[in-house]
């Protein structure tokens, strides 16, 4: 499933805080769904996209499904790159696929999809008329 | 997949926080999985299984998947009501299903799939071996 | 300085949340600012005044200054109460005391000195024009 | 109070993470708490004192006090760097100035003093008690 020849979109580097870890030592279960939003949002970023902005504009990029394979627990201090790849999925789906791997180990820590949709003052839109996705290739 | 009929082994209500809203004023993706955990570490509690005292015994429950579908978000002041059903898969798997629902309309807001294994002292553990859990149904 | 017979105007107990805690075992120096501002929250909408709401109409109250004492640490499971007492101080200022309690044993966790201010889009206010203050004691 | 000569001993940079903003669109005041936290522990780290290796020795450094001035909001996508000092204060005490600035104006967002303290299997420590803080000047 994960293949190593694969090729990432984007990717952004973190270090573990020490107050992202619980009781157990590692990193809470729902912190790596804050480090997966983070890379999303600076590499829509990347492409002119602002996850603010367009929530003052009355769209909301919103997530409707996430699916998450913890691998590996990350724990204080450790160094991490998020990489991901996106895709449409039908007329109004945008797909994340977003990869965790250790450094300088590269060792899989997460795998997890991101489904999004775009909301129009709650309304669905079409992905090509969210403003800036239509040059997502 | 809904099913109203369904029935569940346990359910804890809460509010929502206003500092568990995000910058789009409705509680973000990855706070729900606070709300889950919670609900299953008080669930385990009820059944005198201490999430806690078990990580200082040496054995850690540890998330390995979850799948979640936002079905319509939660807002400042929202109460909810988070249920939970478990079954074991295989020897090693304990399987939640969660869903939250709002109060006092019963709406889905949320429903998951979350896979948690037990590690004593990072080797898996058979569900039956983790003190307590022989006597989960 | 903590005074037994000290009279509270109002007060909302709690359990902590195991992914609250950190990896020392007991509840972050961060989340207690949580509890703190849920509860002022909870106390304002008691007195009809709702921050989610106010934003709406761009007046925002924020917090200009915070001094804590950490007393006694919480952890997994505790349960606790937070009380607070306000009062104004001048013409644009309103003050928040704010003392946790673990229960049942009513021993002091932490104390805190909150100070609050209102913005009518950036503008400080005089603590009497913003909406439903007037009527606060 | 803010001296523009001051010299510190350590400095770190952030981008603000659009979860760290509630719904005021702005970073919640709890959140400046994990910022000054991970600057303390990285500067800690940087003179071989590690706070979760310590935690694991049965030595616990906590925060006895924090005193926060907020002076302007920190928002999405936001770069600033946190800056400190420390100082012995009696025997126990470990005091923390910090100030938080805004990239590239440098604008004070928030000015802090922590107080820590060492605690051995809950015990207080004389600071130079604690492995590593003889050599903190």
């Amino acid at each position: 499933m994960i293949n190593k020849e694969k090729s990432y979109q984007y990717e952004l580097e973190f270090t573990v805080r020490d107050y992202e870890c619980d009781l157990q030592g590692i990193v809470n279960n729902s912190v790596y769904l804050n480090y997966l939003e983070h890379t999303r949002h600076q590499y829509l970023l990347s492409k002119k996209i602002d996850f603010a902005k367009l929530h003052m504009k009355g769209i909301d990029l919103v997530v409707s499904r996430i699916e998450i394979d913890y691998k590996s627990p990350l724990s204080s201090d450790d160094k991490f790159v998020v990489k991901l790849t996106t895709r449409k999925d039908g007329h109004v789906r945008l797909v994340f696929e977003q990869d965790i791997f250790t450094l300088p180990e590269n060792k899989l820590a997460v795998h997890a999809v991101v489904i999004g949709v775009g909301l129009n003052k709650g309304r669905l839109m079409k992905v090509e008329e969210i403003p800036g996705f239509d040059e997502l290739q």
